[in-house]
């Protein structure tokens, strides 16, 4: 099994996707926050690009939720913002929610040419690594990055992947791309939420206030939860 | 000081240059190449984006020589290749050399917006160091990569910058993308011509029967040039 790795949207985009299990990741937090989502009983996720399109995907659909964020900030007269504890199950439970973020929903578009496209963060590794293996495709991992640019959250996130499939004793190829990722991993396995405490995301978002937040994408293997991306929608298919 | 550091000529098209010292790596092999080629008495390179403007610089200039590669393999009619065993003392001392590679050229292209743009690799990198914390300006490192992605050799030897800086006392700011090469430079300190055979270029390479180049680009702190590109040219100005 063949195993890579895109820093960024851009990487992803002049990578052959067809063929593969995508995994997508914005560890802090908009994948964080779905899987949360999904776990309090949520239907789908509807990523779109621009709060314009979020806005008229909701207008069409009055039942659906509006939730996202730009900068870490809340967007004006929507429900949800990419915290995840907003998505409490009282909120999200057997709801559609149209989402935009910062980097995740490039991201997700950007991925939508794999044969199979999965939600991945620190807190759904396990059943994630097993699904990739059910799957048996080569694998492609998609970081979001941070508007465009190399971000280390969710670089070590991918090398977790990475190194959780080698523990599994699956033989794989990696190239260069995925050998780093799990480099970075093994350096701080044994402190994956003082590393998002210390990367320029996490920092960012520790002056905001919102360290909770921080707190919770550092919860490795809390969900079982695996959602997918298709034909427009995040869902969970099993 | 603040240290960055770009994985891809695109990611350094992204960042802002003005004001920097921009340090240019094609570990394997271009700026390594140059490097030698330096110590062999070498006047300057003239690095051109094609093979056609290569050919016409020197129809115009027929004592330069013209020199390059195209996925390290030799141009017909070229003087020089890419590897340093061709950049003998009696072949290049007093030359000016036209040259164009797959990955270096494109990334010195990129770098040209800095105050100040270095040639770096692992041969010059205790004398480059030096040269950085004498300019004492902000630190940009421009990884050449391979085709416009990510390679490990140029990220290593990047983050062999980021360690000796910080080995020297030096306080940094590094953001995420420079941390992150300290940590994978850190990881293979002990073996550096181990992960110059291992990574996905220097397999090729060692593929094509070029292992005794491989070799010369891990002989760390040999050279004590440090070339800068300015005005087109890459010269010693010291």
């Amino acid at each position: 099994m063949k195993i890579d790795l895109a820093f960024t949207p851009d990487e992803l985009e002049k990578k052959k996707l067809a063929g593969k299990s995508v995994v997508v990741i914005d560890a802090l937090r908009a994948t964080t926050t779905m899987t949360v989502a999904f776990e309090n009983g949520a239907a789908a996720f509807i990523p779109v690009k621009t709060v314009e399109e979020a806005r008229e995907v909701v207008a069409r659909n009055p039942d659906y939720l509006l939730a996202g964020e730009r900068r870490a900030m809340p967007l004006e007269g929507f429900h949800l913002g990419n915290s995840p504890r907003d998505y409490r199950p009282e909120k999200v439970r057997g709801k559609t929610i149209v989402m935009t973020t910062t980097n995740g929903t490039r991201a997700l578009v950007a991925a939508r040419g794999g044969a199979e496209v999965f939600i991945g963060s620190f807190l759904n590794l396990g059943s994630l690594c097993r699904r990739l293996v059910e799957s048996g495709r080569d694998i492609l991992i998609a970081c979001s990055g941070e508007k465009g640019l190399f971000c280390l959250e969710d670089t070590v996130c991918g090398g977790a992947i990475v190194g959780r499939l080698e523990k599994m004793g699956i033989p794989l190829t990696q190239t260069d791309a995925a050998h780093a990722a799990k480099i970075l991993y093994e350096h701080c396995e044994n402190d994956v939420h003082g590393m998002l405490c210390s990367c320029e995301w996490g920092v960012y978002l520790e002056g905001l206030g919102l360290g909770k937040d921080v707190h919770i994408c550092a919860e490795i293997d809390s969900s079982e939860v695996v959602p997918v991306y298709r034909e427009g929608r995040i869902i969970l298919d099993r």
